[in-house]
């Protein structure tokens, strides 16, 4: 998918809203892709995302060995791909082979950006002093690429039990809010 | 408007698709309504929210000093309201008063409910220690009530500046994710 770099400035506007999101992680010969809807803004700019993960799961361990991951942002068109990493584990499945997701080469991580998802956030972990207690990672968006395409951005939303709200319409109102 | 207590596991259905909510805090005379994004879900049962406040504001006050809250969730109906307590300062305004938001005594906090939202999480600030570094505050979600009524659950999502997006339809897939 043709991208364009990301201003960090503007990491908010997509992680605000709430999407479930494809966590990519790699450490040596393995990576993993993680669906991912436990995150929120910390900080605007430099812009910290605190995202909650599992221990005992491979994308735990990749990413306390590689203290990097890419937060990729799917669209509608890729439910069945969110649902189905969602269901197996990166133990004994590759997931870009069983669910077609592209992995790309990233600029500042080893982990891979998945091409489909209409925008990728490069992180480095700045913090893991709230994982033991609450599985609670710090993120530094470092990079990101977003898709030009306005009409790609139907995100998921996890209502739980494999239920997802779908975007809707946008509505601006007069607002000093950043 | 009419609500039934909310089933506590079933808190991340509401907050792990991301909607824009109004936390309401109260100590001693004192009262605000806070338009809030920057929230996550931590843990399932009972329910964990990390939910970042940043300092200087009347809310932030408030709870430092009663470790209270309630997140009340509206739904698109209430998109002035959402704007207009987030364009105002809780010091000079009574948000309550000013947007035409009914405050109704809580079971277990003293901060008051929103009526008009249809869901109300009553929270308790359970860890600070994040408070100082990241204005992240932790809160045990300890009761809730939720409207019956399927309809008025149109979230709203904040993607910066005033425009948000409204949920859209929904869609169930196959799962054995929570």
């Amino acid at each position: 998918m043709e991208k364009q770099p990301l201003i960090l400035a503007d990491v908010y506007r997509l992680i605000e809203p709430g999407p479930v999101v494809l966590l990519t992680t790699a450490h040596r010969h393995r990576r993993n892709v993680m669906t991912q809807s436990w995150h929120t803004m910390i900080e605007f700019e430099p812009p910290i995302i605190g995202c909650v993960i599992g221990d005992g799961s491979l994308s735990f361990e990749l990413l306390m060995a590689s203290k990097e991951c890419v937060i990729n942002i799917p669209s509608e068109d890729l439910a069945g791909q969110v649902v189905g990493c969602g269901n197996s584990s990166g133990r004994n499945t590759d997931k870009f082979r069983a669910f077609g997701l592209t992995p790309v080469a990233a600029e500042t991580v080893a982990a891979p950006l998945i091409d489909e998802c209409f925008a990728n956030l490069e992180c480095k972990v700045v913090d893991t002093k709230m994982v033991s207690q609450y599985g609670l990672f710090i993120f530094q968006v470092v990079a990101g690429q977003i898709s030009p395409s306005i009409e790609a951005k139907h995100t998921l939303h996890h209502q739980g039990r494999g239920t997802f709200m779908i975007a809707g319409e946008t509505i601006t109102l007069s607002s000093s809010m950043p």
